[in-house]
């Protein structure tokens, strides 16, 4: 494996520049474009890296993805009474849907449905704790304590999120947001700014290859039947509008993050996080999209 | 394998009578809804059935598949210029998307797309030969040559089908339809109107579960990646905008047809066919789903 | 009035050229971009005209104006139930509104609800009867047996009118469309090729400006109430997605073609025609808007 | 025109409790749904009146009209780069048409449109500041110094505008709000809260009647060419996509507001208002819109 993350690391470092840095908050605008790092965490409990591997980054989007395994944890399938599991056919941001659909959203990775799982995971609790439970989850997943949120990136989110303020207010006109939208708003932008670098993402996902166990305890965290619905929303849902076309090139259940991350899970081997900061025209990763294909494709790790 | 399917038939049978069969055209309105047959076609060549398993209908938009693999391997992917690879969050034959984008179908598998990629097989052949084709290529891969087409339902089609026609000259007005949309529509309808029996449907699949080979010869029909990326397809797109609930609830490349029939790949073990008349109200298989989900929970099936 | 339009007629003479005539048919195309006619019929029977006064063109969209008013006369209100009253808030030729709205088209202006129009003309009667009809009645309200349907246009758009037959096709999915899909556009692409100059348009339209009375015979063609009803649907839907904007400027009731005619009504004034091929984005006239919007102000025209 | 007004009255007091009042807020639920006042202003100054013509009731959306001319007078025809001049097609809450035209409201009545108008009056000025400049406005094209904002419906209001509130934010996202969205509000929720009888509010509207002039005044408040152009946008846009059924049935340029007021302009005749709470499935006065609409027809007041 550390051959191959290798080799797939220096075809691309060429490539480092190409693409455009998210510069919708100014925190995410400093970061350097040239930068590339893989992970890879097996299912036997090894982690491989490569390239800018100790860097950590916000891990955005890709913070949906726990928050949902948590909120299943929470209330279970009644969570699918409040948001979809179909891909929206619309950009990540859209609102449309969501007039169309009476404010329940398609799926839970866009940003509607990601507020609507974060408003559950506010039930009975204040925002502290609640994100605090978050980082908890994650740093427990990920067998380690030093995963936080950098308060920066939290702040600065909170300054420019008009269009997420929107999404809360217009579902909370139709009854499908049950906090304030300051408090949601303020777990949500919060757990969009949890940092890891690849290897703590790599492992932080592993358990949705390994049926829902742990590698690093004795235990399960979701059941294998959760474990593969959440890699199945991934992988209809997980590239927002770009899903399809992710699915058909890579072929496998991945999550995007606007800061340049991704997270790939290859069920029963292993998970993958790849971070490279300038984005595609979808505001994907543009070279990491590229190194993860084409390491999917040389390590033969399509579902299909 | 053979006790599994014939448990799975027992325990659904109870069920049968409930959902409604397909009335738009008073061919398909005539089917027994008490029907419920299921093949499984394992790579190893051998084919397990169960319950009304010797009935043919006509596979309608399962069809698409077929299409798809031959103008695949006539074109190659320059296909991808005239269809999307996305899901499109509407209905099977909605036109709302070809307006907002120019003509280009979301994907192969909902109407517009389908009529595209006929389109494609029309070029440089008439429509008996066009039809000749597909049904030699479904043939050739199901290794049996008494599939035929139903004529009495492809003329019933014919004469209803006004939302295929809109959308044929939708696109036409956009050039992104190159034949006579009466040459087009003739092609499509005789292509929904192939007639196969569960065992027939599920050996016609088979190739795609095993990386584009053909049990029964010693060739292959595309390769391991296309047959890849058509599952991936399958998967995203192939339960039109219930494909996510789909693959969350059964986990399987599939593609459903309007006559009750269900086309499942199980990569690297196999293709299932399922057959039951009556609908749910996403116009798929009602019982049919549910016994696939049922086969797939206790195989273990599921690609995630 | 003559040195009036005689006036704003030179005034925009130089601008001619600018704009861009329909191209999409072949004769259309051929016109040439440097006439301008103006006429106004006053309401106690007078015609004033200057420019390319004498030069016929196919009145195209205005078309419909004529259509609907015989089509009220034929099932009344009626014909409500098949088509709506409100603007469409989209394009001329869009379909995605009558998706969303079970094939009921927003109004008779858009091309959707005035095939509507003409289907409900054909209640009866042959094609060729209906387009007899059709012209009979404008050759009425213009008192002038000379007006003609342009045959070689006519046959133009036969070829051309993609769009057209797929939102015909599309209706009659719905049910509203009643007649075969080549008869509803072989008339309705006759009417849009009934040619007139701008004199003899300005007297066909001139019963809308007199409370439905006809200045050249002691009758009525329509009822006051119903002649105001028609100029209300004109000054909302009449110039498409440009209604509203038309209304702000000019201030008053009308119709385009995209051969470039107008038909304002002034009510208990007159009506005024106005020609000029070179079109703008919204397909309108260029110059003739321009000058019809000149005209009306130098006047004190507006109904505001 | 007092018996006029009397007899139209007394014909609708037996179908008032028909309908619904709004119930958004609770301090609208609160009205009795059994009120009914006419009043006619006429451009000589004369006021009629009848019904429950002293009662108050807040004018809601009717302040969009007031608003857009202080707007207008403030801002010029700068204003149109901000708002768009055209019917929406869609409900006047409504976010869509947002998203698909990148945040500029389609008109200045529907409530994106009315809030942008809002934010154009903020400029330079506190909340405190313009609510007091628009109330000014108000009194002032009245002539009565007793008009003032009621804070308990603007509280009300305050707590429960999430739809407003998510309009706002969206449209700050694409920079077309310029002010917090929280002053914004404030000042939208305390000009929809101005209260007035219908005498006030025909009294204040009368000026769209008189080509802008001040009937108790020596002096205009717009241009002839201004008023003139509300009242066209009144008529294009007044009643949202309700608008061409209103010019079909009434012919009048006019405003709704859903507290049940209605504002009718007859150019060059006069001002009316009527008021009657219980509404209509658009959200308009029922008994309100069918008194207007057979006073419109008694009077012959059509504009076509």
């Amino acid at each position: 494996m550390q051959p191959l993350i290798e080799a797939v690391h220096e075809e691309f470092v060429p490539y480092l520049g190409e693409g455009k840095v998210a510069d919708y908050i100014p925190e995410l605008a400093k970061v350097d474009p040239h930068r590339l790092a893989i992970a890879v965490a097996t299912a036997d409990g090894r982690v491989y890296s490569t390239g800018d591997d100790a860097e950590a980054f916000t891990i955005q989007s890709i913070s949906k993805v726990f928050a949902l395994t948590l909120a299943l944890g929470k209330v279970g399938d009644d969570l699918w009474r409040r948001v979809g599991r179909e891909p929206s056919g619309t950009p990540f941001d859209s609102i449309i849907q969501l007039e169309h659909e009476q404010g329940i959203p398609r799926n839970p990775f866009i940003n509607a449905g990601a507020l609507v799982v974060t408003d559950i995971l506010l039930s009975g609790y204040q925002p502290r704790e609640t994100i605090g439970q978050l980082l908890e989850f994650v740093r427990y997943v990920a067998n380690d304590e030093t995963i936080a949120v950098d308060p920066v990136v939290a702040r600065s989110e909170t300054e420019h999120g008009y269009r997420n303020r929107a999404l809360a207010n217009f579902m909370l006109g139709f009854g499908n947001i049950e906090h304030a939208v300051d408090l949601v708003l303020g777990v949500y932008f919060h757990q969009c700014a949890i940092a890891m670098d690849c290897r703590q993402l790599a492992k932080a996902g592993l358990f949705l290859a390994t049926g829902g166990k742990l590698a690093h305890r004795n235990t399960g965290v979701v059941s294998t039947l959760r474990a593969r619905r959440i890699n199945a929303l991934m992988l209809t849902c997980g590239q927002y509008d770009g899903s399809g076309d992710f699915a058909f090139r890579v072929g496998l259940p991945s999550k995007s993050g606007v800061s340049g991350g991704l997270l790939a899970i290859v069920p029963n081997v292993g998970s993958v996080a790849v971070w490279s900061p300038a984005l595609n025209k979808q505001g994907n990763s543009l070279i990491g999209t590229l190194a993860l294909e084409r390491l999917a494709e040389r390590a033969g790790w399509s579902i299909f």
